[in-house]
């Protein structure tokens, strides 16, 4: 039987502030990027997520960031390749304690926000990620932008990887995300795209924004959690999944 | 043939602020305390302090903190049992990543400043440490001050502790450390203070500030590394010790 | 004819995170105090608060705090009263500076969280406080809980203040606050609280926990907006006073 | 008689961390850039590098970066100019409340590191300095490097700038800073150093690195004084001004 994950960002408060609604949505996710406190989170928070993910059978990785708490991670830095791979480690070791506390076992590591567009756009940036994984645990598997560069760092450090699509963005015909910015970019119809999502893991097609058909390689589907809308489509998508015969497993099974 | 540990902290510069002489100190030391961010140090530095450590083949320990950079974690604060318990983790498991990234081992905790000071003083906070650590790591050392309630907890947690001692301070006939603002409490003559502890390492005895002799167990001293008068007094520590037929060893071997 | 003020905190967002609806209950309030960044807020946040404050007529105050943006300010810390003084000096004239550019007057400073309750168990942290609102501009006026030793630390170091009272707590019959965690500390019945404020605006009096009635002088009464319930009480509490022919006016006019 | 500016960065300092020299450093400049906890420093360090400033009668003017502590405000991020605008803002405000403390009025603004080359190369950064600069003081004067687009930038916001030329720098032919890694951009003779600054002051020219003889606007020199060469070189500086006829006084006089 044909099997797919379901990735979302989780742990995303930080002290007093609450953002998601990682308790409703944690029961429909298969792996839960949990951020280290430097984009969002404390350790609390930190501890509570874990445990809120290991009660629902959810496989957990990391979801290091640049630091930078007050820009959620989302403002790229012109950090040192050394400080990007320190920051990595850092923040990996961190969330594995807390996986260690609780009986789980660290599983993946996705870069969050700008750190991740950067190691899509900067070979050498998704290098330095790619080696900070492979040197702390050499079992961790690295999410990656499917058909992005990311992809090629993984396998020139020989980490183990998953290629990751996204739901709701449009593609080029060249397998690329649309930025953010160009119209259609961002897909809203929970039907469309529970429609598409099952197109990309059963058939390994997407429709392009020209309209052509393109393969792509779907291991690990990112969906959002942080609004009501999020999670409806969240329920559509697995809906749709369930109906096209698809099972939800962590990809690391 | 008897044998002691010398541990000190490592690791405490911050970005581009230096501190210590970790270059010139990490020689002479057999476990090195080094800092994991919240009081001091940073991702960078403290992959650059473990790959020194490995290079000496000195042991490497955690030195968790309260989160305080601006205060150098010297800042007591009202943070819960679970908030202490959770920043303890953190800081364990990212030194813990260099360490793997450097083939070395964690070997023990030794908490900072005022986080220390704190679990002296309040056997709940010691309590919360001790679980900590041995949540994350069943074989992790847990550093406790000689005669504290640091020792009853680690004991009642079931984590493998050491006694520490401090070679430039005196202590109370109960076998406490005299507060620093006590006259007399802080040593300052090489000669006294090397001596002093190869009586505390060999008999097993210290004489207190009121003159009288009382048994202390010393498992690990602490020496300092930050001014040019506390290299010298590594030195001089280390010549009484192999004069006095004493080894030098760190103490998880 | 008899006026009050009702001050709330604004401003306590931080980077993405939302917390309060500044938005709703500003123009409820007579006089907002402000986060500076150091328990709340970011330089943007600030200002975009300054705007909405000035946007509605509403005075503005600082509301500096110990610097743990982790634990909202709600820890307190060891600062020296160096320390203090500088961090209350650092929060004022940030503030003040987004004050400036929208052609407002920084109007008050209100201590937050574990400061404020420091500088009410604390003689030495009030006047701390007092001189540094006083050093950096002799018109800011010091906001003080009623009855406390913040009031005679503000006569002391001459600087003008206003007396604050809780509409939603118990006090002792000395006038102080019933601490939190006594049963009946917190009044929750809109209808009684309302009728309080009131009795303490008209007749300066209010009834202690133990049913005798006290004298109490207030100046500006401290009320909540991060939740409905809270939303709620504010208009209530206005109602009320509007009934009771009691003007709504800032402290400072 | 002909008179110049030399400025220099000042309470780099931050926690128990130092850096520079300031003490030895501040009788010899006239006017002093101070790290306003952004890049470097905290409040404490930010009140006693102004009290030291007013004691030699140094001018004092606020350094505000981008939010990095750990890289030392030298990384570029991508803030938003929204947010740039805020941070300058905060910044200033806080160092100048230090400045009311002590009787001491703030005169100038100079961006740091990263902030400081971003609005060299990026006018619309410089334009939303310039803003925030006149928005809290029309009477703050932008610190702008000669013959850059801070200038324009200075000129079209309507605030009051100075030209600022580096000693130890090398220049183009366009009268711009040859970039660092390019040999020869840094200049390390004091003899050297010094006769070029009185070139540039007196006759208003210098070298470039092509030999030609270009205009240069000088209204302030930037000194470094964070090592001990750097030290000699303002006081060879000094001389050389000394016996050329040139006053040292600060610009804003």
């Amino acid at each position: 039987m044909l099997s797919i994950d379901l990735n979302c960002d989780m742990g995303e408060g930080f002290g007093v502030y609450k953002i998601g609604n990682d308790e409703q949505v944690m029961p429909y996710i298969t792996s839960a990027n949990i951020a280290c406190g430097f984009h969002a989170s404390d350790p609390v928070n930190m501890w509570k997520t874990v445990k809120l993910a290991v009660r629902h059978g959810v496989t957990i990785g990391a979801h290091p960031s640049y630091p930078d708490l007050a820009g959620f991670g989302r403002r790229a830095m012109d950090a040192t390749l050394d400080e990007i791979s320190a920051d990595v480690t850092y923040q990996i070791g961190a969330l594995a304690a807390f996986c260690q506390r609780e009986g789980a076992r660290l599983q993946h590591v996705k870069a969050h926000g700008a750190l991740y567009n950067k190691a899509v756009d900067d070979h050498s940036v998704a290098i330095a990620i790619a080696q900070a994984i492979k040197a702390v645990d050499r079992e961790l598997i690295m999410v990656c932008l499917s058909n992005s560069t990311m992809v090629t760092a993984a396998q020139q450090a020989g980490v183990p990887y998953v290629e990751e699509v996204f739901a709701d963005r449009a593609y080029t015909h060249e397998g690329k995300l649309v930025p953010r910015d160009v119209e259609g970019a961002v897909l809203h119809d929970p039907e469309v795209i529970s429609q598409r999502v099952l197109n990309m893991v059963r058939d390994k097609i997407v429709v392009a924004i020209d309209g052509t058909k393109i393969p792509l390689k779907a291991q690990t589907i990112c969906v959002h959690g942080d609004s009501p809308g999020a999670f409806e489509m969240i329920k559509a998508i697995r809906s749709k999944l369930e109906e096209g015969n698809v099972a939800l497993r962590p990809f690391g099974r």
